[in-house]
């Protein structure tokens, strides 16, 4: 690695007084930190560029008191502990993801259960498995995916990002009276085990491999702002403060303002970043160097060991920003190609802007170099919702895109239309199969990374209330004991088939089209309830129309002859139909047209 | 003046082929430009430092050919046009606006009526003059502004904006069947000319040294953007381009953002900045050298002769805005004090932003020092008008001035509840008590510089609907034949009383206090409905509370620990009544506390 530092963490009954040596060509111990817990030494060693692969050992030796106070005697203890240094992976890693992609967001637990030997282990803190509980496990897991790579590959599917896979040993907790498991996957409890009811580290190693030789991407979802309540380090804690402590719990305000706000108070920033995410996901004091290293040795390890393409981080803006900044640069640093997004759910596009690459002048400089754009969601669905006006309809979306100045590259974003934290598209739509093909052609062909959600190209609705469970629900197909199989044509009723084709035939459309993935955009004023853009480079250009009126529209092309040029038609990528460009183009009611044109 | 050019328009029928001398020691002739039309010259000067005050001849002389084309004879002519050189002028000028300030945005032609010989002349395009049509003109002008210095001087105000004075001698315009005089002063006809129904020069240049010897400030409504469709020089048009053309009649689309959208089109950036505003209102093509140095020049001369102190500068992102760079500039080189701020009429604060000075890295930037504060304007509406809510209430405003690291400088901005272009304050609350004392707690208080609309301390109100004229109703009082004087205490009733005393209050403690000028805002994420805020600087600490819930709240002050300090009351600069800090402190319904913090 780039930087040669590792930093250990050794847990074991009373080892502090220990004395550590460590012989192994190329290998330097240059420290050994103790903290308040005696049950840890924290190493710090120094990989020289020439020392080679194999396993060497770290001996603590010394004498231990057993017994209690009075009758308390020394005895001499002497454990080597193996610790296994490999070679620089060499396997496909850290391709990055970009706008060429179509990203895939699934839930492991409710996907697809391939391995139903792994459901449920006895002595984990929750060992329930109950498909007829929302809020109770299901079973999916990482063979799961596994088995549905084709799927992804025929739907057009080009990166999966999956909820976190790190093991979360998580008690059930208590939510008004509802007994809830950690299925979502946000509590980490040991960093360096994928979840054994996913499949464990072999499961995910399998996954990445299987995908990256079926050309699909891994994003993974990192969280480093809080852990699992019962993370390792926090039930044997090695000091208070590798958590942010309060006289009393505090939560945190969730309001992203105080952070960026030149008039916020150091109070109200310390209650966003440090105040607990919820009273069972504990929050990481980045601030301590022991779990700043922890963190960070992590990331890198995840990249190189599992070969995974780029991270969505959760929680962003609650972290430390600076620790975030050194994550990122470390990560950047080991791998250039990687492409890192974060989770900054505000509702203002300079506030999204604040905590990513951006193109504002301010104190702090985010170094994040993409974000979940929550911007242009809200934008699309107020733009299906609302009727059109002045800030209104499809307004709504030219706007927020207009406002795209405040982000370094804005290519870099992911866009999306719903995740696992949202309403479903289909049910904020009303269940209204013109607002679905609208919202998907803006999706697949507007600026940035698209993201779909699991299920949306089978019509999966449902909104949130009464509970988050309502939006994850199982894949039909997935679970052994489906009745039906929505993974394959017979298994789908014509709607969904219609539904899974038209995503198919505009995500492959959009796969082979590259004025969609790195063209630029051009957009034009609104007028009239139709919104019109268009993504084009040298080799092509599509011209994308949204007709949001409640009845057909007869649109003059002579406004957008700054991009129409010599192009004397336009083919529907979709219907296959070709329109002359010298004439008005008649938009059905709330439709849409993706436009290839041509001579 | 530091620039020694002066740029000189010459009209007379049929002058373009005569020669022309100056012969005035220090003046140098240039170059003498023609265009299209014949009866122009347009001349270039450059004035020597050691150039003295004086009157010297432009001096025109040639054939010029009478008659028609067979019966043509050439007649010989000789004229010496006198132009007066003045000296620089002595008296108090351009000693800008800030945060210091209280402005007072009146409507001259309805605010007062100081001298009704000069309320009509025949040979106007329009000689209308009828108080009880909305649309016509109703006889105010600049002697019933100077009239009332001592009515300002007593509410607190320190700064006046008039709507603009310039001579607008435009024909009526038939809008819908209503015939509508331009009583507003946006269609400026002769530049050089204050507009007789309001005294002409003469009372201008008395108004401003009126204010002054009274410590108030003038601040001139400049229109850059467009002209009167009667502009003498318009009338008979040098060339057509000093106008932008377009093959039909093209309205401006008044929509911002296709100037800074990165994906914005050609075409919409066009529409935007050189369609017209309104067909009556020429738009000016600031592309053309000699349209640019007329405006600019007169920009300049206006502060020299009147000696005014600040602009505000109307419809300013229609503008071609290099050009508005290069008139900011030069009016800033001249006048360092001065200060400029536009109306950028948008709906979010980075497009509000980038039409200003900001922190925006963008290929653009702009060197506007301030504007009218749009954004706060729709904040403080919504924080009175909407329920408490995660984005609504008092937390719009909490969140707007979150996004003040968007300007460079926002003390620059000019804050404001109404204008002439908006629903009057009153009525947009409900004409409810409570909610117009917050909204004007907010506005004395918050940071930028305040203004009032003429009006709001009486109670004036109403909406815009049927039309603009229902805002600018005649101040009961200023005219001649009005029963009422709202002007004098007899003349209001309890109401208007009880609000003029509330304002004056408030103004004139804001006035002696300079914590509420230039003191640092400190913000709280608002809780519970109660939104609370300081002002502070090293001598005073002004803490503010807005209780905006419909009950009264008992308000616990830890949380503000890291204003409070050592402080141990707070005195309620309104009622006089302390507060002890170690205690919480009790809220009325929807009351805002303005609380000056000692020992």
């Amino acid at each position: 690695m780039k930087d040669p530092r590792l930093q250990v963490i050794v847990h074991a009954e009373n080892i502090a007084s220990a004395d550590v040596s460590i012989e192994y060509p190329g290998i330097a111990l240059e420290n050994v930190h103790k903290v308040e817990n005696p049950n840890y030494l924290i190493l710090d060693l120094k990989i020289s560029p020439e020392c080679r692969a194999g396993t060497f050992h770290i001996t603590l030796s010394g004498e231990t008191n057993t017994g209690n106070g009075r009758r308390s005697s020394l005895k001499k203890f002497s454990q080597a502990i193996p610790y296994e240094l490999r070679s620089r992976s060499d396997f496909v890693k850290a391709q990055g993801a970009d706008a060429s992609d179509l990203v895939y967001l699934l839930l492991p637990d409710r996907f697809a259960n391939g391995d139903p030997s792994n459901d449920r282990f006895v002595g984990l803190a929750d060992s329930k498995v109950d498909r007829t509980n929302p809020f109770l496990r299901h079973g999916g897991d990482l063979q799961g995916v596994i088995d549905h790579l084709d799927y992804f590959k025929e739907l057009g599917v080009t990166a999966l990002w999956l909820n976190p896979v790190i093991e979360n040993d998580q008690p059930l907790t208590d939510e008004g009276g509802e007994l809830r498991s950690a299925y979502h996957g946000y509590g980490f409890t040991d960093h360096y085990q994928v979840d054994k009811r996913l499949g464990g580290n072999e499961a995910y190693k399998k996954l990445v491999d299987a995908a990256h030789a079926n050309g699909l991407k891994i994003i993974q979802d990192a969280v480093y702002n809080h852990a699992g309540i019962n993370h390792w380090l926090l039930r044997d804690m090695p000091d208070k403060n590798w958590l942010h402590q309060w006289p009393t719990y505090t939560n945190t305000s969730y309001k992203e303002q105080p952070i960026p706000d030149p008039h916020g108070s150091d109070l109200d920033r310390k209650v966003t970043s440090d105040g607990w995410f919820v009273p069972f996901l504990p929050d990481w004091n980045q601030g301590n160097p022991y779990v700043a290293n922890y963190l960070l040795q992590h990331a890198l390890w995840t990249v190189e060991y599992f070969g995974i393409d780029a991270w969505r981080v959760d929680t962003y803006m609650y972290n430390d920003l600076d620790y975030m900044n050194r994550v990122n640069s470390a990560l950047l640093a080991e791998y250039p190609d990687l492409h890192i997004f974060g989770e900054n759910w505000t509702k203002s596009v300079p506030n999204q802007a604040y905590f990513q690459e951006n193109n504002l002048q301010v104190p702090f400089k985010s170094n994040l170099p993409g974000a979940c754009d929550f911007q242009t969601y809200y934008a699309i669905n107020d733009a299906l919702n609302q009727k059109f006006g002045w800030d209104e309809g499809v307004n709504r979306i030219y706007q927020t895109l207009g406002l795209d100045y405040l982000y370094r590259d804005p290519m870099k974003n992911v866009v999306f239309l719903d995740n696992h934290d949202t309403d479903r598209f289909l049910s904020v739509v009303g269940e209204n199969m013109n607002n679905y093909r609208m919202g998907l052609i803006w999706l697949l062909t507007t600026r940035g990374i698209p993201q779909l959600y699991y299920g949306t190209e089978i019509l999966m609705k449902n909104f949130k209330n009464p509970s988050d469970a309502e939006v994850r629900r199982d894949f039909p197909g997935g679970f052994p004991d489906d009745k039906v199989n929505k993974f394959i044509e017979t298994g789908r009723n014509g709607a969904e088939n219609e539904a899974f084709d038209f995503v198919k035939k505009l995500a492959n459309y959009r796969k082979n089209t590259p004025a969609l993935h790195s063209g630029k955009l051009m957009q034009f004023v609104p007028a009239d309830g139709v919104y019109v853009y268009f993504r084009y480079d040298e080799e092509k250009t599509i011209m994308v129309v949204m007709n949001s009126n409640d009845k057909s529209f007869s649109l003059e092309t002579g406004r957008f002859q700054e991009r129409l040029g010599t192009f004397a038609r336009a083919v529907d990528v979709l219907s296959g139909l070709v329109h002359p460009l010298d004439k008005p183009i008649n938009l059905e009611a709330r439709t849409a047209y993706v436009l290839e044109l041509g001579n």
